[in-house]
């Protein structure tokens, strides 16, 4: 008998009229004698809307308190799709992150999952019920409640999947998977297929929302199959999975664009040692993601002006910090521009095939896009350029690259 | 150094701001050198909302599933209270049901307290901590959630109040203490400076809905003091303790007024052994509270007519089991009245003073209402009349006993 993972995104669970239609999918696979776990998220909205009290009480909540304030949303679905399920005859039973025993470190609000137990899971499979587990959730050692950080109940299934050695975890969520493209900004965009971890990581970490970037990893690291589908239509979705022979042979998989960034450049930098680091160091302690770097050596001085993208949400605690650094290094000034993105092409493909950047350059110098910066990886190519000329971006490169639906 | 259990009912922590005036009293008093513990109901109108959400999903709720939801709103003022008074320099803590330790018997939506253990609060008082206990919840031996039932959270402060041995439990409430008459209908009534548990039973169970009746009945088992005040207003509000000599010695505390009363007549029923029997067993087993039972037998025939009341709320539920079983036994009809009302006094004193009962009937002989049923306990007598004329009663019996403000 197959043992499936499933969850649920908020959306998905977000009206009474939605979760009714959730167990009416659950029980139709479970009648057909699949064994399921699901995992929930609570009611989209909610957990903003817990996160907005927690802000409105003080402008600095304690990170313990937040999380026994978060993990309540979850609560609420569990107990709600249990009912709806055993209405419908399924014996399922509710799990919060504690009693299925998702032991995690202490770093409330982003905690890390150290172990996973499955036991009482286990023993309710075996017993016939299906287990509702409360995504986004678990204890630390001292039994407080921890949360997984946004996204997090993709974490929980695909930790879930692991441990019980699932088959598979299929991520039910407001689209049908993985596209070429934004198909609200490529109306010709392809539905993926099969897609590898390496890639999906990094369309997860450029912005595509649909799988929390950890999850991705977590299964990577687990060998655990991800399927995205809709939790609103029949149809296949995405597989995320190990790159093999099978998986398609184009060059690029995907073209992503990601509009939270936000360009700081420190004018006139002293070019010394150690400049640099400070100023970097101080900004990662501060949690703040630093994607690419430029530093420009000046002519005739020794001054560098050193340009860096930070996500545009983190630009105001990321202001703070540099301007206090310019100062104390002797910089001459702190410039920002808010107005960039990036566009990026993602494909295993590239490993074996060179020129896909300057065929990449060629197309944006040819719709008259000015690059700011690039960035490459093995299987991904960066552009940080005006955000007016994003969709334009997009839009040409997904066609140079034959991504188009019924693209030969 | 006084321990002290406070209480803040869900109108308390209904707001955001009102649950910042909670966090500043909790603060001064802790300031002032008392140890604390604070248990929390979900905010005013929560617990309605997730059972009404129960009910859209499945008109028969799994009870299992509806503790883990009704436990959530719990969650959220626990953690919010705990963040706002962090802010205030108090190191303060929340605890779940389970942290704490209440554990239950397995009677979903209605669970007995089993058990309190006091380690973990004993361990965080002595840290200097406040703990901020959410209230109404507990867990059963199998580690699932339960609840305690409706003002549940008064059953927590008391039973914590017990394990810890404080020396008071306040319970802070939208009134300031209990008075001798409802004050909307009676606007001389004077609240009452101490109370014995005996009396506040009567009262509670009286449709005087300040203190839920279990938490006084677990309070004088145990011998905590427990004081209704307002967290609104400052000043004294009423003690309910022990008798002693010190209290207040009227002869008559309080008039009761309860309008959730509805009659129940099976007319023309056999007068057999047994047949009374099997009609209240009936309902005594779908959990309906029978209060006052008459039986008049009839005249020249072997019939009886049975009448007895129950709490409006589950007229429908009886009902359903009073047609049936009048059926089976072959009664000739079943009438229902619901336009009735009970009134009570109530007072220790009437153990040493004869004649409260028949003042109490001649003032309603002089108002011209007609009385029903009657009932009477040690420290109560009950008459059950036409709801309309319940303000009356209360008014005129609540002068004839001396009970205004400034009264001698």
């Amino acid at each position: 008998m197959t043992l499936v993972v499933q969850k649920y995104g908020g959306t998905s669970v977000g009206t009474l009229e939605r979760i009714h239609r959730v167990a009416e999918k659950i029980e139709k696979a479970h009648r057909d004698g699949n064994r399921i776990v699901v995992v929930l998220s609570a009611m989209s909205g909610e957990t903003d809307r817990l996160l907005r009290l927690a802000h409105e009480i003080t402008a600095n909540p304690d990170e313990r308190e937040l999380d026994v304030l978060l993990s309540s949303g979850e609560r609420v679905t569990i107990a709600l799709l249990a009912m709806a399920l055993r209405n419908l005859g399924v014996s399922a039973r509710s799990f919060t992150g504690r009693q299925v025993g998702i032991v995690t470190n202490s770093t409330h609000t982003k905690a890390r999952i150290a172990k996973v137990m499955t036991d009482s899971l286990q023993r309710a499979l075996a017993e016939g019920v299906v287990p509702i587990v409360a995504g986004f959730q678990g204890i630390n050692e001292r039994s407080d409640v921890t949360t997984l950080g946004r996204g997090g109940s993709d974490l929980t299934a695909v930790a879930l999947a692991a441990g019980l050695k699932a088959e598979r975890c299929v991520i039910f969520t407001d689209v049908d998977g993985i596209y070429t493209a934004d198909p609200n900004i490529v109306p010709s965009a392809r539905k993926i297929k099969k897609l590898s971890y390496e890639e999906m990581l990094e369309l997860a970490s450029l912005g595509t929302k649909v799988l929390q970037a950890r999850s991705v990893e977590f299964a990577a690291k687990y060998g655990v199959p991800i399927e995205v589908k809709s939790s609103f239509r029949e149809g296949e979705g995405t597989l995320v999975t190990h790159e093999d022979a099978d998986m398609e042979r184009a060059v690029v998989s995907g073209v992503a664009g990601d509009r939270n960034q936000a360009k700081i450049t420190v004018v006139g930098v002293p070019d010394r040692p150690g400049i640099a680091a400070s100023l970097f160091s101080a900004v990662a302690g501060a949690d703040i993601l630093v994607d690419m770097i430029i530093q420009n050596v000046g002519y005739g001085d020794d001054l560098a002006d050193i340009s860096f993208t930070v996500p545009r949400s983190d630009l105001p605690r990321a202001m703070g910090l540099v301007q206090q650094i310019a100062e104390e290094i002797k910089a001459r000034t702190v410039e920002v521009k808010e107005q960039i993105a990036k566009v990026s092409l993602v494909g295993v493909g590239m490993r074996s095939h060179s020129g896909v950047a300057s065929r990449m350059f060629q197309v944006l110098f040819r719709e008259g896009i000015n690059i700011m910066m690039i960035s490459t990886s093995e299987i991904k190519i960066s552009c940080v350029l005006e955000e007016k000329d994003l969709d334009r971006a997009i839009k040409a490169l997904h066609k140079e690259f034959d991504l188009e639906e019924n693209a030969s």
